[in-house]
């Protein structure tokens, strides 16, 4: 059984290995290029890909890996919006994804950001790496002290709010589905609009769907307290970047943390040191001394990407061995 | 009754007017001078001073004050290495210290530091701002897969093992003295080495004694594993910095972050950025990627000074009162 992948970063290329070493029936290949119809022609001999890119997966590619015989692909990331459901249909693939390869990375980054902009920890960093070693006017706000509303109780919201209480913060919740632990402890407020009203902090946790397009905005942001600090580690079409920047002008927001952008593809992930940065208000932002910005690495631990790795390959092994697994899409 | 308070910063103005307005019965001034042998005649007129400083508090001061009546000296913070308490007890002083500010503003402090450093977000905060915007190498680990030891399980040790429970770490501790629920807890290892034997991460949160000087060593460095990160949010004393660059230099230890340096008294809370550094083993560390420096600000938030102002004020008032504040020292 042979597996080609593609798209293998550096810090994937180890745990690869590592897989290949633990399962001596498999062949496992790899290339840092990503997936193409030109690209697929690397996978000829090969039994099954393995792949994780935000290019898309097209109809040509398909053909091109069905002409060589190939109709298993599993993917090391969660996001399908990228794939040709109807190609891959049409050339009778098996397709999987990785659902839940971390859910204390993304949790553990959003606790981070969000403490050090109460604690203002970029100033003040930005001070002592300039030699100025003075504190004030440089105080910080205790996370034991704040109200921190988590939008979205999915897996990745419930580990933020524990790491929040292990602080000592006050925590409330907003979700249309109701976790039943969260409603236990009765950490949930009726409405966004009560959220807003009560919330120090607020971190979205919500998928990117057409009725949260923009939610965070110039009415939403209106309802919130004075100086309220907002994190977004979730997907860039929840913020309105304009009324963000207006915000963050007015000093309505004191601080931003963030680690997706409305336009983010085609930028993220890349080096612009040398170039002209291509996005004016990405830039703004990234300049700012109270913004901290992520480039959708809020995901990015070894242990995620280890899971992302294995649990791909295994699900390759389970369609290579005839079975289902567990993550196969179903289309 | 009239209190004259000593070296008042910007931050701590509004607190004492607002403490004034609380207590009409009381005249508050103040200065942003420290107290000196000089300074002390400001204080003519008034029946009790309140005070913060790190220069000494000399027998030429007491007396000064003694000389105009004054008896009763509050001071906003816990340390009292700086006092002349024989001159104090010669010149009939009544004194007082705030012991317990915040144990959350240090915890915090330590635990986001610490948290920072094992995701590696000094390294991919400089990568963003300087607009490159790629993921490798710069992967971070997560606090749930690390084993953390606490040195020292007082009032700041254990608030901070609270949060990284929070965080899911896995939390062992040392100190000669045992507290009861830690206790209970089974977190305690039994000797120090067993603790460097085991963690991760290290957290300093011990006073500094003659036995505990330079405890983090050569030796004690040895002892711990591969890629150690060490916190010290304590003293300066606490570590031998000429080990700790070494340590450093060689990789044995991946990270640091300190809020202290054992010569940091005459360098912190000054502006060095239009002039010489006076210390280069200290410009050394701050101008490292992996070493995280505040100059002894992790007691410094809203809260902490709030009850600093607050409660000293509040001894002043029952020196004035003829009774004794729970703070008085014994000398």
């Amino acid at each position: 059984m042979k597996i080609f992948a593609y798209g293998i970063r550096l810090d994937e290329q180890p745990v690869l290995e590592q897989w290949g070493k633990e399962h001596s029936e498999v062949t496992v290949d790899f290339t840092d290029q990503l997936l193409t119809d030109k690209s697929a022609a690397m996978a000829k001999g090969y039994d099954a890909i393995n792949v994780y890119q935000q290019l898309p997966y097209s109809r040509a590619t398909f053909e091109a890996l069905s002409n060589q015989g190939i109709h298993i692909m599993a993917m090391r990331n969660i996001g399908i919006d990228n794939l040709d459901l109807k190609a891959a249909k049409e050339f009778n693939f098996k397709i999987s994804n990785t659902p839940a390869y971390s859910p204390n990375s993304v949790a553990e980054h959003a606790a981070i950001q969000m403490a050090r902009l109460f604690r203002r920890t970029p100033e003040m960093d930005a001070k002592v790496q300039n030699y100025d070693l003075r504190w004030a006017p440089t105080i910080g706000k205790e996370m034991r002290q704040q109200t921190i509303g988590i939008i979205g109780t999915g897996r990745i919201g419930r580990v933020l709010i524990k790491i929040l209480q292990g602080f000592g913060s006050k925590v409330i919740a907003y979700d249309c589905y109701h976790n039943s632990e969260i409603e236990k402890e009765g950490l949930y407020v009726d409405s966004l609009d009560d959220l807003y009203r009560l919330s120090d902090g607020i971190s979205l946790h919500v998928p990117a769907v057409s009725e949260n397009f923009h939610m965070i905005n110039d009415a939403s942001i209106a309802k919130m307290k004075d100086h309220v600090i907002i994190v977004n580690d979730s997907r860039g079409e929840l913020v309105d970047t304009d009324a963000l920047i207006k915000g963050l002008d007015s000093g309505k927001i004191s601080a931003f943390a963030t680690d997706v952008y409305e336009k983010e593809v085609g930028i993220f992930n890349k080096d612009w040191s040398n170039k002209t940065f291509p996005d004016s208000r990405l830039k703004n932002l990234i300049d700012r001394p109270n913004v901290l910005l992520t480039p959708h690495t809020a995901f990015y631990t070894e242990t995620a990407v280890s899971a992302m790795v294995n649990e791909s390959l295994n699900a390759d092994l389970s369609f290579l061995n005839g079975k289902q697994p567990a993550s196969a899409l179903k289309f």
